[in-house]
């Protein structure tokens, strides 16, 4: 915990939540990791701490939170992008089985650079190496909801005890804490489902699990159980307001009514999704007006390819309206996702993803003077921070209370990134590519030498 | 045209092309506005010039080109950015009545400092103002491609008169050329359309259209006419390498044909015809398959609402694989639409679009040191350039030769954006934005206080 106060002086736009009406000039009072004062007249003669001018330009918004990824997966950045899926798994494969816990602290420390640089203060992570996403993250000052994957072959009353012990060694913890990891329905034995989410409800923490992201996981579970996968995990009992559904992009409308009767969570991955070609449909419109809690991922570096919530937030929106014929997704629809409905997912404390007093001290500054995010007005301020910012970078960015970014610390996280990528584009080189990673040259009209 | 030679020393990495196998530790000199050299051992004893040490992290690229756009359109950037197309609409017609051409002028300010900020280094325009578009240009050192907007009820002779002779008194320009703009076929009179062809042939400038851009479009051109708009358009003898055809979100596999037999380029916009929900499918891979030159651009800040082409690219692609679900469009094409097809359909000097000798000396200078970009090595760089390159900021850039932007240049830019957003917000503050601007409220989940 932190006992400093934090002051933000005279930010000249303060947007307390998605859908809210920003503020003008005016200042932020964090105090023991929580904000206590929000107003043009913050209580003076407190403890001692930093006192920061926002700036004539600034814009003071909550935190976004990525609700899945795989942090440690930027060492495979870029790697066989062009790839139809089933090569692209096995190049991914190919490579996983060489890291070690070196390579995975490393990827996670650049992924989590890039998420402070473009204002996301934590992540839902299922990677192989939870100790070292962890690592990276309190390095950092991240938020982190982390724990092993449970896949494959696995005796599933051993792995989810595992699980489940790592879950409980992090109770307590004020930024890394735990999450119950399945895989998959079709990559995790149904038993590990059913206990592993006994364990998440037991610990309150997130029950994390892929589901319904392509056709063809529907349609091998319907002829395999006779219904579909979320029909499946109500079967198993794993439906719960633990419950994060990622991907859905295939999910029935009838679940959907599942899914909210349990209140359980939908992570909407539009960029991921769309460059694996997996189609679908996420019903971001009909989810949220029935009430249930949507939240927002990139998925990981190796399949999206960048970690940044503005940018995720606009092709979501652009998504929806290619699939709706009409605009009914708006700004605030995406930008609600991407803060609240992320943190209520990755069950933060109450209030993470707005700004109001009593929340945590989890604070993005924004710097105004991004000429793609100009000209930026009280009317037009969540439009811009939704379809314009792709670019913006925060002068500040504060979690728990604990400054984390500033124009100071920017120039060090900028050269531990890039000593971190040096030594993982050495592990690449040393491994070698597997085979050349160029994907064919069809259609001939994009090739050299034709 | 620059006299003074520009030698880039010792780039990490040089992409001479889309799709060409990337060079390691390279230099490149610019003489005389054209790319003299590339490679490790550049001549030396030239002429006195600019020397600049790319760095250890630097990634040079070709330009990329915006193939359609309407700059001054940053005035209305996040105005009612979440309204129905036809709301949208009278929304804009509402300012623009009231502009002047100092907002324009500053408008196109802000989009073209935006554009060099990512990587941009010119852009085809439709607008009302065009003497303020090439105004902006020329400050910044930008390529540009203007002309009057002909649309409307006005009298086809002498409004292509008028264009043409706007064309015309650019000839010989070295940066800002012309462009034969004509609206629509439902927004100007089709003897506008023949006749304005016939000027953009005569003087070796693009006919720049918007054509199929709707459902609606498609059908009323059916109706009224009895073909298809691209058919419309052969009928009209409109269709030649001159012809830019703008959105085709909705072309029939049968014109596309038509545009191959023609050599008319095609321009797909993804982000704004995504935003503005228009559906439709662009063809991007049977068009490139079948050897029409297939362009990129943002349309408008008030439809997209960033002119990124970083982002577009990305965007392209996401929208592409979502569509024709597989991997069949690769970083590389789109890379090739956003730099040597824009070319071609802005009608830029031979080379433009790739960095090889004899090409103009339009050079981008990427700093790989962008956490989103990293690790970069030399068998991902086409990837990360396309899939994680939106927060990439150039270090330089230089157009025909010159250098328009460095890190000197880069504070004083901002300066002027924000300045020129400055008065563009009292602009708009002092017209009013006509109706409160905010989307009516539901789903009522994403609305506060219901």
């Amino acid at each position: 915990m932190n006992a400093e106060t934090l002051l933000l002086k005279g930010c000249r736009f303060v947007l307390l939540c998605a859908g809210c009406k920003p503020l003008v000039d005016t200042s932020i009072l964090v105090s023991n990791g929580v904000i206590e004062y929000v107003g043009d007249n913050p209580p003076s003669g407190s403890k001692t701490g930093y006192v920061i001018e926002c700036g004539e330009h600034s814009v003071a918004m909550p935190c976004m939170y990525n609700a899945h990824t795989h942090a440690a997966m930027s060492v495979l950045r870029g790697y066989y992008s062009d790839a139809e899926l089933h090569d692209w798994l096995q190049a991914m494969w190919f490579v996983e089985h060489r890291l070690s816990s070196r390579e995975a602290f490393l990827g996670s420390l650049v992924s989590g650079i890039e998420m402070l640089f473009s204002g996301t203060c934590g992540f839902m992570d299922m990677y192989f190496f939870p100790d070292e996403a962890a690592e990276a993250a309190r390095r950092l000052g991240l938020r982190a909801r982390v724990g092993p994957v449970i896949m494959g072959d696995v005796d599933p009353y051993r792995a989810v005890e595992e699980a489940r012990r790592y879950a409980r060694k992090l109770l307590g913890d004020p930024l890394v804490g735990g999450a119950i990891n399945v895989h998959s329905i079709y990559a995790a034995p149904l038993e590990a489902i059913r206990e592993g989410h006994r364990a998440a409800v037991e610990l309150g923490v997130p029950f994390h699990i892929h589901v319904s992201e392509t056709r063809r996981e529907v349609y091998e579970a319907k002829k395999r159980y006779g219904v579909f996968p979320v029909e499946l995990l109500g079967k198993l009992g794993a439906l719960s307001e633990n419950t994060v559904l990622v991907h859905a992009g295939w999910i029935a409308s009838w679940e959907l009514g599942l899914v909210k009767e349990k209140g359980a969570s939908l992570v909407h991955c539009p960029a991921s999704n769309m460059k694996l070609a997996t189609a679908g449909h996420f019903p971001l419109y009909e989810a949220m007006e029935s009430g249930i809690n949507v939240a927002l991922g990139t998925d990981g570096p190796a399949s999206n390819d960048s970690l940044n919530m503005f940018s995720e937030m606009k092709i979501a929106v652009l998504l929806q309206r290619h699939s709706y014929w009409d605009t009914r997704v708006k700004a605030r629809h995406v930008l609600r996702a991407a803060t609240t409905g992320s943190a209520g997912a990755m069950m933060l404390p109450r209030g993470a993803g707005t700004l109001q007093p009593g929340a945590p001290g989890d604070i993005v500054v924004v710097n105004g003077v991004t000429p793609s995010a100009l000209p930026l007005r009280r009317d037009n301020l969540e439009q811009v921070l939704v379809y314009s910012c792709e670019k913006c970078t925060p002068d500040y960015v504060a979690i728990n209370g604990r400054l984390v970014l500033s124009p100071e610390k920017k120039p060090q996280l900028l050269e531990e990134a890039a000593r971190a990528a040096k030594q993982l584009n050495e592990f690449i080189e040393r491994i070698g590519p597997g085979k050349e990673p160029e994907p064919p040259c069809s259609p001939r009209i994009a090739c050299r030498g034709d």
